[in-house]
């Protein structure tokens, strides 16, 4: 390309797996990415912790700092792309970028989670671009997709699996039998999960996803403590081989749900019938599910981590900050302005269920629990007994559509039925 | 909303399916989308052939009108709305509405795909925006996402399921067991299908939707005459129930590759695993597989056709060019500068291929065609022998890899043969 090319230029903080994936997908592909924008995008600076570590790309000399203010402070700098991770000094880079005038690009789904509406609000005062479409779903295109192309929709109902690591470990659970400490360390083995595996295994991460989906599907903040969470530690081999009798696989699922009086907001693990478009999303893909007044359902699949999937989404952003600049006309999205819809409790969710009991191996046992969810009103859908061992019987229900108090109360009476040992775990099922 | 928000004025051509969905959809959910633009959407003048027509939408008296010139002549119409479709005259009118300065929204797919380039180019040449989401399927975000998102890519393929129309007559074969005629006459009555289905079920509307996209994804110019093109009317019940016993299902699909000498774009039936994403992919439904060099593989489902849901293509295209309007930046995507992408001959494609032959029911029958099939250096993967009556034999065919010059040499010298009646269908196997 002529060297004539007006140039955009650009500060990056962290080149960890993502930042490296940005950069090797804009060099892989710079003359068709010059040609679309009529610009070149200069990476000036990066802004990493250790300029010493090696890097899976290629980079200019001198071009590594250890400095924000080298970015910061350089008013030549037009846009930001943060992907160091974490709430700070992130979100103060982002801030201080802000107030000096330059674009924002991020894929910091804990910090968009935290603090994006307040980044958002500074950026559309100022009439600046702000996009994070790597900080949900990698590669993924949902979030300009539900702020741009489904812009018009009224939106009923997201539902996603938004978290890599856990589905790799459920569905290595499921192809293969491995227990859920087999699959993890196996994920970790492989670079999937991480040493600590808190925040993935617990439902944190797929929380920070779900809140940035609804705040632009719905316009609204999300408390991120308003969202109800569960991980999936407590799902095991046996769960899986009984929901996959009786027609079902397990998935750690996002869902937003709008409902008359507020919100409906919950990260925890579901059983999804094998036919439900989700339960063929296996490993480390991700997908998303959309219902709009307009639309109806629409689906989104594709890679959920990963250096050059997530990288995409960065490169796209810049991109599109690019052309902003290009044509004079940023701060065209504006993620400000946002609702304050109620989020409802957990306990008003009304949903079927999975419950797995450990009772003596007995005639009479199996009405009896019947007869303790009959009188809760807990109807029940169907019903497969399994023989433990030599004394205990396995006896696996799913009820219809409940209110979960009703069915916190019949479990509580069933647990202490003399006949009943435990009830060793309850699972929601989504239709 | 205060009326003094500023007002986007917008010209409507054509008041049908699509038009009254758009309308209706804005008018569902207008407060939300005057509080996200910050300007109110006012659609001024509609013009329609028939005014006295009933409609499924509300509109002002005095709105509709049978005279373009009350849009195109009224500088105060920001914005053109077409969706009357074919070439002419809405070709003339949009050129007319560039000319005059006014921003354009189509979901017209065989304008584009004729005369995009043209279009793109006068737009792009004036600072105006040209968007036409709902010309490709319907309500999925496919075009922006390709455009915008991922445009970073370097894309390798695309494949997708683009008419709703043969879709659903494919899935009532395969899932009643109807004929081809049947499930036709049933989708006419239903309104799935027009009168005369000439293009829907020879794949006409398929390649428009095809060379739009890969003019997208490619960033070339696709010339109509240079999409291999076979339609679904030579599938029969007996097609689709052998497929299914060898585990495919059978799909139109719309297929574009980037090789290494040019592109290849085809439009045909095909045999697809029951495993593949795109296998489950039913009724109107639509999707669209695309692989990227960053983003890898990418899945969009949603409808592909409908009031609402192409409406609501629609109108996220209008509220964007009220975006670039309100923040004085348009025509930020520039999809002119095409290139001109060698297209492949059809004949140099490879492909595995389905072959059925109906031969004399007698030993030695299966040796002398597979003989055939050797000789010609066509390599056999699976096969399946059937009685269809007292003399006949029906033989199915899966084959390997191979160039379709090879294939259709074999096939000849196969009907040839004294043992053979015919060779009664040859599809497409795509991996």
């Amino acid at each position: 390309m002529p060297d004539s090319l007006p140039v955009i230029s650009v500060g990056f903080f962290g080149c960890g797996v993502v930042g490296s994936g940005a950069l090797l997908a804009l060099q892989q592909n710079a003359a068709a990415i010059e040609r679309q924008l009529g610009a070149r995008l200069e990476v000036r600076r990066i802004c990493v912790r250790d300029p010493q570590r090696a890097r899976p790309v290629e980079l200019a000399p001198g071009v590594l700092t250890t400095d924000p203010a080298a970015i910061l402070d350089d008013p030549s700098i037009q846009v930001v792309v943060e992907l160091m991770g974490g709430v700070q000094p992130a979100g103060d880079y982002l801030l201080r970028a802000l107030r000096g005038g330059k674009h924002v690009v991020t894929a910091n789904k804990e910090l968009i989670a935290k603090e994006g509406p307040a980044l958002f609000a500074v950026a559309a005062e100022r009439g600046l671009d702000f996009f994070c479409e790597g900080s949900v779903a990698g590669g993924i295109p949902i979030l300009r997709a539900l702020q741009v192309s489904l812009a018009g929709n009224r939106f009923s109902e997201l539902i996603g699996i938004v978290n890599g690591t856990t589905n790799y470990i459920l569905t290595q659970m499921a192809q293969t039998g491995k227990s859920f400490d087999q699959a993890l360390g196996e994920a970790q083995a492989l670079g999937f999960a991480e040493a600590d595996p808190t925040d993935d295994v617990d439902g944190f991460d797929a929380v920070y996803k779900l809140a940035i989906l609804a705040s632009m599907a719905f316009g609204t903040r999300v408390p991120l403590d308003r969202v109800a969470r569960q991980g999936i530690r407590n799902i095991t081999d046996r769960d899986i081989a009984y929901a996959r009798q009786m027609g079902y696989v397990i998935k750690l699922l996002a869902i937003a749900r709008r409902q008359d009086d507020g919100l409906e907001l919950r990260v925890h693990p579901a059983l999804l019938r094998v036919s439900h478009p989700l339960a063929s999303v296996n490993d480390v893909y991700n997908a998303v599910f959309a219902h709009g007044h307009a639309v109806g359902e629409v689906m989104f699949f594709g890679r959920g981590a990963g250096s050059l999937p997530t990288g995409s989404s960065v490169l796209g952003d810049l991109m599109e900050v690019a052309r902003g600049i290009r044509c004079g006309g940023s701060g065209r999205v504006n993620s400000a302005g946002l609702a304050d819809l109620p989020i409802l409790p957990i306990e008003d969710a009304q949903s079927h269920y999975y419950v797995r009991t450990e009772t003596a191996d007995q005639p009479g046992v199996l009405a009896a629990v019947a007869g303790v969810f009959g009188k809760h009103e807990v109807s029940l859908e169907s019903m497969l007994q399994k023989r433990a061992d030599e004394q205990i019987a396995e006896i696996v229900w799913i009820t219809h559509r409940t209110r979960e108090g009703r069915l916190q109360a019949a479990l509580r009476e069933i647990e202490a039925l003399p006949v009943v040992q435990r009830v060793s775990n309850c699972i929601r099922v989504e239709e």
